[in-house]
């Protein structure tokens, strides 16, 4: 079989059958049923449970062997000295495609290790392809289907995530605001992430793959892989176990051997992944990849209520490899009419003067204006307050960002300061702007370097 | 006039005089009196307008000389042609302590830079001592006192704030949780960072101080008086104007020259201030000093629902400065015993296999109480799950880190990851937990690192 008709087995599976679930539903339980029945699935789902009859309102069969109907997908709990015999009846009832969630393979001892190579070859006799174990799984937004029995909400984000642990699986959501797809794919025994690039990497209705890995493994079929999906979306890549400490732990975690650090980095820039450290820093870039148009180069403007705000963005960019932009003449003159006549602006432009002089709307607006239609910068950072509702209405540039940001096609990050600078921040994204609000400055300098970084590697590749 | 005078004359004045105000009152008009009147300021509040009789119900004078009563400070928001005149009218009425709020002076033109040394001249004929200009000023919540027009919120925490910028006077509020005290030093012409440590280096309510300097100035009157204010409390430092550019930036921000950045490094370090380069690093480390009890050395325990978080603080660990743990025997005994055979627990201690087994509480606390108990950990990270309300109860920690966290004298820090993580963030500081919650876990790990190299600069400090 091929590996897109896993990829749809996997990602949108028509009929899933659970072996292995627990006898009740309801909070507490972590009963994957319920998640599909918030989420409305419209695929069947069927059950096995040797005790039981039913469980969550839905008929129980003893054995896999019972189950009637046809079965994509089976979704494996059982004790791990159960899973090979359970790969097994899959085999005979014909499901091609399962997901063994459990703990206690590779990543444990020895007798995980032999059980784990027992159900690969049980796998194997029937062309059977394993996601797992070690896993929460699938989830499909798009498609209504999620196989973790962790509790998660449902969000169509064109954001697709690849990751080896449920940190990310139920963390990013948080992070990022919900994925549309993601697949854990756990100690990776068979589907790997060159599997998971594929299947995700030529999804339309993604526009960037977050990838946690503990091992990169595949050598050359990764990098192709890896190269010919950079060239479509954006994959940004947190690579975990690069120290010598941390390596040894993955081995315990996912049975991952983490490789040599600089080989890796090596590898990953070549073909074309973004390679980023930190947790937030990765959700901020994901974030913007999903929502803004293409960074084109190096050069920010920066719209500024605080001249500190300006100088903390020039004392970082060069440090995160932005450059300095020099503004088209006239860019500045319409603000600077509006500001007092003892100041001289340049960029970052502060425009608290003006806005003291002529209100928060008039003045913010005219240098974001300016900025944005300048050919001389590809990219605008707004440091703009958050203040209670009773004040943010005299003094949020909120409104102004939003619509400015829609009449270009420029990248725009915002950072709200303030006291209530997370919760603007939220009701900006509530109310869809095409402007991505970052919870620091710093992180939104690092977004926009990596975001041009991006464009020129993709620029190389379409010259070569 | 003694410096301690001037203390209470800026940060606890029984009378202020507003000389420039706006003529209305209410949101968008950055009236002062609304802050003060907010804040339930218990001193004496004078107005002084030359075309307005009444503002916020209150009387105005004309003149400063009009003023009745004694006035401890005076808020000068005046055109800056205008301000030393009213510098010399202060004097003739005795008035002491003035804030000049307004900008164009040094950081402007050559003519702000004469108006600041003409308002420098009249002071020092009077004995009057000058913060600003270009500040917000003064706010010091344990006096109900603020004289900033910007809208604030009041809570009387343990932190000082000495800064340089509207941007952490306003931004810091969102940031830490809002400052106890906060003196913006603006221009600094007169009252520096020198000045404004000594006044809260003493203040026995405060726990912190987070600094933010364009310039250092009063070299090694300046390293004493931060020596002597870091060996009772941490002084978080952000230093801006570190590059080239920003340097030069600063020189117009607020007139300041910024220096050679190894030698400000250099004489940071040795005074025992704690420099960061990140807002959100110093946001974090201030709520940390302001809560956690000491770290006494570099050595930290994990506690995590998750294998690859456990990888991911092992990656950190060294990169930041703390040290690897060896657990004392019999630590990891407690979960050990409550997780699965094959798994074989160190330092970080995945307890999710125990978790599955015997619930959050018994599992995580055990791990936990086991790591705060050992004499070979020095202060603990907790990797734990936030959910929708529904499931948060059964697989919630925070009551259970709560509790334990009141029982040891040791650091302890949360990240709590999932779709609900900056909610519950927020309800964990809301019931006032002893352990502090960060937005990530590689923050966490600069936290502690930090936290433990202040306690050794102080041990070397006593010994010396």
């Amino acid at each position: 079989m091929k590996s897109c008709c896993f990829r749809s087995l996997f990602l949108s599976p028509k009929s899933v059958a659970f072996v292995g679930i627990p006898r009740t539903s309801g909070p507490g339980t972590l009963n994957p049923v319920d998640n599909l029945k918030r989420w409305e699935y419209g695929g069947q789902i069927h059950l096995v449970h040797p005790h039981v009859h039913e469980i969550a309102g839905l008929p129980v069969a003893r054995k896999v062997a019972e189950l009637n109907g046809p079965v994509d997908l089976a979704v494996v709990s059982t004790p791990r000295e159960s899973v090979p015999g359970i790969i097994r009846q899959c085999g005979n009832r014909g499901i091609k495609a399962v997901i063994v969630t459990n703990q206690g393979f590779a990543e444990a001892d020895s007798l995980g290790k032999e059980l784990q190579k027992r159900m690969l070859d049980e796998a194997a006799r029937f062309g059977i392809r394993i996601l797992g174990p070690n896993t929460l799984g699938i989830s499909n937004a798009f498609h209504r289907f999620t196989s973790s029995f962790m509790p998660q909400d449902r969000v169509e984000t064109p954001i697709g995530l690849i990751c080896q642990s449920g940190l990310f699986f139920v963390g990013d959501n948080q992070l990022v605001g919900g994925m549309g797809i993601a697949v854990d794919i756990g100690n990776a025994c068979d589907v790997g992430i060159v599997d998971a690039l594929e299947w995700l990497g030529n999804d339309d209705k993604l526009r960037v793959i977050a990838l946690h890995a503990e091992e990169i493994k595949g050598g050359n079929r990764f990098l192709e892989v890896a190269e010919s999906v950079s060239r479509r979306i954006p994959v940004v890549a947190l690579k975990t176990g690069r120290s010598v400490e941390g390596g040894k732990v993955a081995a315990s975690h996912t049975g991952s051997m983490a490789g040599d650090d600089r080989i890796v980095d090596a590898a990953m820039k070549k073909s074309g992944l973004i390679r980023i450290d930190e947790t937030q820093d990765q959700a901020d870039l994901v974030r913007a990849f999903a929502r803004l148009p293409p960074m084109r180069g190096f050069r920010v403007g920066v719209v500024t209520l605080s001249g500190a705000a300006g100088i903390m963005f020039l004392d970082n960019m060069d440090r995160y490899g932005l450059k300095p932009t020099r503004l088209s003449p006239g860019t500045i003159d319409g603000i600077q009419s509006l500001s007092p006549d003892w100041m001289r602006l340049a960029n970052p432009i502060d425009v608290w003067p003006a806005v003291m002089k002529k209100g928060m709307r008039k003045a913010f607006g005219t240098a974001l204006k300016a900025l944005l239609a300048d050919p001389n910068v590809d990219g605008v950072i707004c440091i703009a307050l958050a203040l209670a509702e009773a004040e943010q209405g005299h003094l949020g540039a909120e409104e102004v960002i939003r619509e400015l940001s829609e009449d270009f096609d420029k990248p725009v990050v915002v950072w709200f300061y303030g006291s209530r600078g997370e919760a603007t921040a939220k009701r900006f994204e509530k109310y869809g702007s095409p402007a991505l609000a970052v919870p620091s400055m710093e992180g939104g300098i690092r977004v926009m370097a990596a975001m041009a970084r991006y464009e020129k590697w993709k620029e190389s590749r379409t010259d070569g």
